[in-house]
Formats: structure tokens, C-alpha cells, sequence
């Protein structure tokens, strides 16, 4: 299904991106999710895409030929917001020519996009654009977007994004763990990855990446992060139980364990084996100091 | 959603569920999703349950007190496959009587049930029970089922059940810090949380506790766990960009990146934004070393 994320900093945005698309378990391959649209000194532009690869690679296609009535192409658009537009027209182009063939055969018109980047005169802008073609834009309290399997990933970048400010290198870095734990969670999610880190001002591509199974930092962060993650683990106290007369309880945890409504008590009659009626209707009665 | 996990050990069985229910923003409220049946020297057993809560429910009371034709019910099933079917059976009983009054409401016959413990002169067994009834076991190569809103909790649980043995503690102490992942990431699991460690021939409840916001090890977890990982995060290095004279690269990224995919050409003609046509085609090749 894909893994994309983005993230938008006071000092620019990074862009990480999978490639692995399936169509059942027997189709699995890889196509590329990351578009980028440089005019060097002019623009940097950078699309992700995840859902139905047909629509996504059609979505592509317009906006790379398309020329509106009045002109606007995304290469001549005056403004992040008024190139978002465009992309969402696109979208609604392919919904326009396929969405009701799809129907016939059971098949949502499903696509997600991320679109960023900065145009001459305007800041560092990303968006976040739906199967509909209308979009939400990233600000300061909701600095990225996920598209795709995202759940997997997002802990990790909620941990590290809230509060303190990240550099760029940092922010690439928890995209990347993000992918991850998302690889080895989930196998519609796979190798090799596009990243992306756009430094604000730029108006270029200048740090850009294919990761795959080789790449040393990649291999460097999944197998750190995975030992350092086990030694934080083994640090972590363990639980310790204590026994009171009725039930054990957690340490440091003075409520008492509220079983009443947990436990579900055995039936007092009405049952034909004969065994059930000598047997306690409240376990909690009986419960002895173990352990 | 809910969020219940549950994993099975050499050493006996850990389940953990929230208790946050929702139908829509406006209707958060809390019902417990574990049940526990217990007869002491004899059997325990745990359900937890996620998906449609009135489902979940009448489940619960069918399989407290229906007795079979054959005289079959949950407290003298002889194993625990067979206190398996029965819920299953009372999962289809429930599908009987509500399935089509929900679907005109648009609403899908939706529970998954986790279903676990032990059953005297048995070992302790673990299964998955789906809405259909039908149900898998866990076993040593997939030792552990996860109900309900299961992505966010999954990284972890796979990076430290996978290989070595954990004890019973250990287990307990990767499902609560699955539980604040989850938590911190997704609105509709929440506090409080009912934590039972069952250790193997038991036959008994001996370790249940209700975990709240004042639980102490809970909230020593939950920061302690996420201090951790922000200084591992700090430790691993920084991605290092070194340049060359066409493009920026990854450090130990000896790949060269395949920019020709990513880069969507500028179009060569066919615009009337005349500016258009003195901009180069291949942004590649000006890219200057930048940084």
C-alpha cells in the first residue's frame, strides 16, 4: 500500500517516500512514489502519491502536459496554493475519465498525495491533497503528512516532532526511522526509498537519495535503532506484583484491582453437569495468595 | 477502537485491553473489553473484544449463559479448542439475530475477539476469533494477537518478541508500552487499561490490575519510555551529505541517485508562457554543488 511522509520545518522540508505497490499478494513490484518539478532558481516541487497506481501515474501525467484554459501549468503557477490547485484539478480529471469503470469492478477511487515545496517569493509550503482534489496545508502545530501505511510510523515521529525544534538532517533521520518500523511491520511497504530534505531558499534539488537494501546509513539506522530500542527495553524496570490477601496487585498501583466487573461469575444453577453446583460462584472469594 | 493485545508464552499468557468506546466524536465513553472467567483449580479464561461494542456485549452474555443441546458450555468445555467454537458459535448467534438490522442502518457486523488461558490437563493455548466465527491459534512462530487499533503497537512487539525468550514480566512490559504508543497516536483507545499476566498451571486469577492516569509504573513507562528513545534518537548519527559536482549524495550511499525517474522534465514547447522556452529541460545537468 505505500509509505509516504513529509515534514515542513522553519528551515525547509523533507520528502521520504517507498516504492513497493501490490496488487494482491501475487503482484508485488516496484515503481517509483516521488515526482520532483525543478526549475532551478525558480521553483522545487516535490509530489508523493499512494493508493491505485493508475490513477496516481495518471495524476502525473496531467499535471506534467496539462496547460489549463488560462495558461496555469505547475511550472507556471504563481503560488504553492495555486499549484495544490492544480494538482487537485488533475485528480479530478482521472476521477472524471475512470472513477465509474473502476466502480464496475468493485474499485474505490482511492488516492492519496502529498505535494510541497517552494516557489520564488513565497516560503516552504506543504499540502496534503485527497481522492476529492481538495487538500489541507501543514502549519506550525501540524508539521507533517502521512499518506499510505501510516499507522506503524507515526509514533515515533510524534515522539521526536512535539515541542523542541529539529534540524533537517534530524527531521530525514526520524523519516526514516518512521519507514523503519514500518518496514518490518507491514509488507505492502518496501525498499528502495526516495529521500528528499529541500533546504529553504534553495530553489533547487540539492539532497536527494535512493536507499536500498546496500545503503550503509540506512542499514546503520535500522539495526541501531533496533539493539538501542532492546537496551532501553531490558533498562526499564520490570513490573512487580505484589500479594495481598484477596489478589495480587501491580506495584505502585494502590487502587485495587476492580475484578467485580471483570470477572464474569459462574452460573449458580440450571445446569445439567451435576459438578458446576459445588463449584464457587465468585472466584474472587477464593482467590489465594499466590506467586 | 480499542486497542487488546495478547501473547503467549512458554511461561503462560499476557493480556492487556483499553477501554475507550466511541461512536462518532461526540460519544467517547469507557466500557471494559476483557472478561475473565474463572474457576479456580479448574480453568481460567480471558476474552477481550474490539469492534461493534452492543456485538461484543451480547457475545459476553450468551457465552455466560448458554448451555448447548449437548449440555456444552464455556466452564465445561474439556479443551480450549472447544471453548473456542463455543464463542464462536455465540458469535454466529448474535450475527443471526442483529446482522441484517444493522446493514440497513449501513452498519457491518464488525467484532474481533482475542480468547486465551487454560483449561486443566491442557497447556495454555491463545486464539484469534473472527466475526465469521472462525478462529486461528498462536504458536511459537506468531506468538501474539492484536484486536482493534493494532498498527501503532505493532513496531514494537516485533522488534522484542522476535528471537529471544522474554519472561512473563518482559511480556507485560512490551504490551504496556505498545499500549502508550497506541495511545499517544490515536484518540479513540484510551485510559484506563485492564493488565492480567496469567502464569501456566495456575489455574487461577493471581496477577489483574486496572491501570489508570495515576497508576505509578504506568506513568514511569510511558515517560520513562519516551525520554529513552529521545536520547537514542539524539545518539544515531545525523545523515551526512557530501557533494559532487552533479549532485548532492547520501553519505555511504555509493549509488548514484537515480534522479532521470524522479525529475519531471520541464516540457520543451507547447507552452505560451514564453518564458518557458529558455528553461532547461534536464534540471540534472545545472544542478549546482550546493552546501
Amino acid at each position: 500500500m505505500t509509505y509516504c511522509v513529509a515534514m515542513r520545518l522553519k528551515t525547509g522540508l523533507v520528502f521520504l517516500s517507498d516504492s513497493r505497490t501490490n496488487a494482491g499478494v501475487d503482484h508485488v513490484s516496484t515503481f517509483r512514489k516521488m515526482s520532483v518539478f525543478e526549475n532551478s532558481g525558480d521553483r522545487l516541487l516535490v509530489m508523493m502519491t499512494a493508493g491505485n497506481l493508475s490513477i496516481s501515474q495518471s495524476i502525473k501525467q496531467i499535471i506534467s502536459e496539462h496547460v489549463n484554459p488560462d495558461g496555469k501549468t505547475i511550472w507556471n503557477a504563481e503560488s504553492m496554493f495555486e499549484a495544490a490547485q492544480i494538482v487537485g484539478a488533475a485528480i479530478r480529471s482521472v476521477y472524471e475519465r475512470d472513477a465509474s469503470a473502476l466502480q464496475n469492478f468493485g474499485i474505490d477511487f482511492n488516492v492519496g498525495v502529498i505535494f510541497g515545496g517552494q516557489i520564488k517569493g513565497e516560503r516552504c509550503r506543504l499540502f496534503q491533497i485527497y481522492s476529492a482534489g481538495n487538500f489541507i496545508e501543514a502549519h506550525d502545530e501540524n508539521p507533517y503528512f502521512q499518506i499510505g501505511e501510516s499507522k506503524y510510523g507515526k509514533p515515533i515521529i510524534d515522539r521526536v516532532l512535539a515541542g523542541s525544534e529539529i534540524t533537517l538532517d534530524q527531521a530525514a533521520k526520524c523519516a526514516l526511522i518512521s519507514m523503519d518500523s514500518t518496514l518490518r511491520s507491514n509488507l505492502s511497504v518496501g525498499l528502495p526509498l526516495d529521500l528528499l530534505v529541500y533546504e529553504s531558499e534553495q530553489l533547487a534539488l540539492t539532497r536527494f537519495v535512493t536507499i536500498d537494501s546496500k545503503n550503509e546509513y540506512f542499514k546503520s539506522i535500522s539495526s541501531g535503532w533496533s539493539s538501542r530500542l532492546r537496551e532501553v527495553f531490558d533498562e526499564i524496570e520490570d513490573p512487580v506484583w505484589y500479594t495481598t490477601a484477596t489478589i495480587a496487585e501491580l506495584a505502585l498501583a494502590p487502587l485495587k484491582p476492580d475484578l467485580r466487573q471483570a470477572l464474569v461469575s459462574m452460573p449458580k444453577a440450571g445446569f445439567r453437569d451435576k459438578t458446576m453446583a459445588a463449584l464457587q460462584t465468585l472466584a474472587q472469594s477464593e482467590a489465594t495468595a499466590q506467586k
